[in-house]
């Protein structure tokens, strides 16, 4: 059995990470043991007290997930847990081999499910109230007598209180009697309202002796609400996942709670300096479980803290706590200023000092750049998912000219379609750089492709700062739907060189032309973010 | 000025929608004015009683929604609203640019925004708290004077009123003694949590004889429980965007907000049948905004019914109300088993039902589409949203071959960028049609419209049914993002006769072939529909 981690955070309260295991259960999350193993390394440096790791005995990849937890990580503040279901009906606790699994884990911490609902008990468990209240209280009983603490699940606590309270509150009182530390009220369906979960359980809490916790899924949208309204009426202990992870819609996300409960309830749950980590965590656990993060997600996505309206840039200039409900950087997030084209003065000017060009004395060359924005939004440009482009835009009024390395003459991209139903794409370019005519003709797996492939054919020998670029994202949009393909067509690119990423965007009345404009951005800044000095 | 539509819900209690103003603030939105007018009959189509359209005057794209709105939509529930700002300081309310256009712009109704924190008041609009009252005063009066009726938000309420209570009180009694209809309290900032709000909204609605609404941004996670707990403590309007789009986080979500107000209140707020359209009208908004519709969205993601097999399995067969905290089919969603595929057998038949094509007695058939459509949607391909395609597929399984009005030897478009900056798109046809192979070559705007026409031109004299065919619509969707150009492209087409509309789908490893296959569908599927017999 782990001992307990030294650093381990009080335990009057509980931050209990359930990613390992009702995370898992979210649709396109398959975790391999290494990624377990990954993810709760990070939520043991983020400092939750509590990480579920999965049902030992029920899936192998769960028993070894615990086998190599134990003997591979060092945790320093979190306790691990093992999930597991109360004894069989009509099996002594001693004879469930489930409830085995459970202990030969080794998890100092155990969490047992049970039903607290009685149509639950008939339908799904095919036993009676009585023999499911002996299920709880042996099984907790059996694993307190080896040594293990218990906290205890309700499932479907709150529609079966809505059926019987009387019965639900039965389930809590047993648990709690036989030796369940806390005993936690899940939302499982998740139809819950904020207002409903306070009622419950502050009830539940008079009526009973139990410590409380909750647990919430999200199907109203009101998972996190309802975690804090269940600490609001006295729970103790909140079951999150990273992310908001989970079945269905998903469960309550660990990130708002924990900046809730630090920044709003003036309530230290994680280890000091940890909060300022959590977009970092955020990020890393989407990762490791590969879906792309939230980039609406509160707190820690990327827009989390950025600002689009022209009203309001003038203002945030004064006083950015005017318009933020708090510091970005408590969790490790940042503000971010978009431009667009409902911006103002103001913002272009921020926009600029962000990219280290100071506007702030030319009130004329601010007022052209918002005009030039205004006009390019309007046929079509976006610049707030193309900050490369405006950079240039920017740098291009600053200095009365664009910033050119190459001067295109013409450029040509074929598609053709073979009898043998494969195609081929062939581009040519022309164009001057350094003085130099260039001509030069490529291949590519499709018309963009090819172009991008002779861009660097005509341009790589003259500078050879591009070969360390590449593109990589690639978006179109048709800008009007209501005009079939005659309609104009936006283009935005994302180019790396290794050190960083940026992004272009082209416009035009087709989508080659439209992705050649967005190349040619692309490689413009990628070499003056080299350091490359422009031609005249 | 429009008129009231006789079809308007009851005024008693708001559902306002401010997807086109502020939704559109979303980082990564960029609508056109078609795509607000879309948007505007969607919304007008679920039933909201309020759509708030944009600032008419402050940019030239809303002015041009609120004309064409009046010109082309008869709305059949909602209102149109204009969004503006109260007069400038020191500005006679009849001489403000800003406040005309408000008029001008013929919207029945109109929200304004002021100021109820006093160091907004002194540090963004550089006044005094009395002179800001002023402004509030004369310009809720003014519209009143000119037959508009009249929201005021309030910006920044909480934060003003956590500051300022007495203060942020006198500006909601300020704009109700005008005759303001309702008084929106805002959390502009979205730093509340449900708790606080409910405590805010009962003491000013006891203070005050406002009547109350709610604005409500994300920020911390609760922007629908927020909005509920308004509702809790007598607010009768809330404020809300579609797939809660918006600033940093985003707004309220019109969509749980709504659901939980009609299932868990038991309050119609829409008209009676119109909480079914939920789903689609969601995943309509995200097509024309192009976002990817949210999986894990409430009530309407593709997985907010998805049960994971195994532990529920059997006992959803029972009693699947054990398992769900409503019906999904109340709006119009379902639940779905994530062991069976989207493409189950059921599934298959009850489409090939829907396309007159009985399926029901070949068990062979129906396994030999499930595979295909398995197949072809791994490779990228969707049928939900192209429905022609999907009957093409069907008719050739059934047939044993596919339908073919023509065959196509072999296609080239080619893009050429001349030195003066135009372009010229050119395209070339190979095919044989009843026995004849004819070859044709057309000029377009872009490489997909002169293949288009080049395909016209040499099939209308065979088939003159395809002049009255006309793409209406086109969508591009690059399908792998990490692999720059050299990902699949999947493009969705809409063709149209005048007398109804259908759509195809294209995928391939460049834009111009996957366009070419959507489009060699669109006229395959118009001349089906057109009663044409297909070639052998």
């Amino acid at each position: 059995m782990t001992d307990v981690p030294e650093a381990a955070v009080p335990d009057a309260f509980h931050v209990f990470d359930t990613t390992l295991r009702d995370g898992a259960q979210r649709e396109g999350i398959n975790l391999t043991v290494a990624d377990k193993l990954t993810i709760a390394r990070h939520l043991d440096d983020y400092g939750v007290g509590f990480i579920e790791g999965g049902w030992p005995g029920a899936n192998p990849r769960d028993t070894e997930f615990f086998q190599r937890a134990r003997a591979e990580i060092d945790f320093q503040h979190a306790q691990l847990v093992a999930f597991g279901a109360t004894r069989k009906a009509g099996v002594r606790v001693e004879d469930d081999p489930q409830v085995a699994a459970l202990l030969e884990s080794g998890a100092p911490v155990i969490t047992l499910v049970a039903k607290s609902h009685v149509r639950h008990v008939e339908l799904a468990l095919r036993t009676t109230p009585e023999e499911n209240l002996a299920m709880v209280r042996d099984t907790v009983a059996h694993l307190r007598a080896h040594g293990r603490r218990v906290f205890l699940d309700c499932e479907h606590f709150f529609d079966g209180y809505a059926l019987d309270p009387t019965y639900a509150k039965e389930v809590v009182r047993t648990a709690s009697d036989a030796g369940a530390d806390v005993v936690v009220l899940c939302d499982t369906n998740g139809g819950m309202l904020p207002a409903q979960v306070t009622a419950v359980v502050r009830t539940v809490l008079a009526d009973t002796d139990a410590r409380l916790g909750i647990h919430a899924q999200d199907d109203t949208g009101c998972a996190v609400a309802n975690t804090l309204a269940a600490v609001d009426a006295g729970a103790t202990h909140v079951q999150c996942t990273a992310n908001g992870y989970g079945e269905r819609v998903g469960n309550s996300n660990l990130f708002p709670v924990v900046a809730a409960l630090e920044l709003k309830y003036g309530r230290q749950v994680l280890p000091a300096g940890k909060l300022a980590e959590t977009t970092r965590i955020s990020h890393a656990v989407a990762e490791v479980v590969n879906l792309t993060p939230s980039t609406h997600q509160p707190y820690v996505g990327v827009s989390a803290f950025a600002h689009k309206a022209g009203l309001h840039a003038s203002a945030i200039k004064v006083d950015p706590d005017l318009y933020q409900h708090m510091d970005p950087a408590l969790v490790g997030n940042t503000m971010r200023m978009l431009v667009s084209d409902m911006a103002g003065r103001a913002s272009i000017e921020l926009k600029g000092k962000e990219l280290g060009i100071d506007l702030g004395g030319d009130r004329e060359l601010v007022g052209r750049v918002v005009e030039r924005v205004k006009e390019r939004e309007l046929a079509g440009y976006t610049y707030e998912a193309a900050d490369a482009s405006f950079e240039l835009l920017l740098r291009a009024e600053v200095d009365g000219k664009p910033l050119r390395y190459f001067t295109v003459e013409s450029w040509r991209a074929i598609v053709e379609d073979r009898p043998d139903g494969t195609h081929a794409n062939e581009a040519t370019v022309k164009l001057w750089a350094k003085g130099e005519r260039i001509v030069a003709t490529a291949e590519g797996n499709g018309p963009v492709n090819a172009l991008d492939r002779a861009l660097r054919v005509a341009l790589e020998r003259i500078y050879p700062q591009l070969a360390s670029m590449e593109l990589v994202d690639y978006k179109v949009r048709i800008l009007e739907g209501a005009l079939g393909t005659g309609s104009i067509t936006r283009v935005l690119v994302s180019t790396s060189d290794g050190r960083g990423e940026w992004s272009t965007v082209g416009v035009a009345e087709n989508v080659i032309a439209a992705s050649w404009q967005a190349l040619d951005d692309a490689y413009a800044y990628g070499l003056l973010r080299a350091g490359v000095t422009p031609q005249a």
